[in-house]
């Protein structure tokens, strides 16, 4: 059982909840704790206002410096996400991001695909991502 | 003259590009450099077609070491802002973070907002933003 940080995005857009939803539930199957379940939550807002945003950070830096692993979807644009992947990379956390190939716009940015510290998945279909993800599973486990 | 490392959105959409080319037209008018002045470019992506990520990603992370001060507008969400600011952090940089106050989503990530790092100011208008750009411009000249 290992322990993953799931990154996904909150306020910048919950376009690709569902997809947030299927990854944490496939990687709970194989028995690993995901220390940030509420991302795939429909009411991820109403559980983050009970919060400050000081408590939330304060929560997710330590959940953040626990983690064995950190899985980042990053097709849906966010400063959250860009902020962790940085703050993964100098915990020196195992860190491995997804990005749809898309035509068009929302191409995952310089700073990630460029920093040779992560390891980068660009994918084309949601049947892709899930099995890149089931690998992983056991490869952690 | 001060050297300024402004943060904005390039592929995560360029909804605010305008915005971007007055605040950056307003910092050079105070004679300070902005090593980043072509987040304003209409052509950024022709610009950046033209290096590899680990290029961009290189050049920007050399510019962030030079740079006296961090300016960042988060209003649209971009996955490179985010990384840029933990950086800017981690090279203890003085960091200010501009975000629009909006009623629906996008408000700032709570990992920005909640990491007492950062000196945030949310604006309302154009008109305050660009004020409050003013103001740091006469500080920091």
């Amino acid at each position: 059982m290992k322990k993953i940080y799931f990154c996904g995005s909150i306020r910048g857009g919950r376009d690709d909840v569902e997809l947030y939803r299927k990854i944490i539930s496939l990687i709970k199957s194989y028995g690993h704790l995901v220390l940030t379940e509420h991302i795939a939550s429909p009411d991820v807002f109403g559980i983050e206002k009970e919060k400050s945003d000081h408590d939330i950070w304060v929560q997710d830096m330590t959940w953040l410096s626990q983690a064995d692993l950190v899985i980042a979807e990053c097709s849906t644009p966010s400063l959250g996400v860009g902020y962790e992947l940085a703050e993964a990379k100098h915990l020196n956390k195992s860190t491995i991001v997804f990005a749809r190939k898309e035509e068009r716009a929302h191409s995952l940015s310089a700073m990630i695909a460029g920093d040779p510290y992560y390891t980068v998945y660009t994918y084309t279909s949601e049947n892709d991502i899930l099995e890149k993800i089931k690998d992983l599973c056991e490869e952690y486990r």
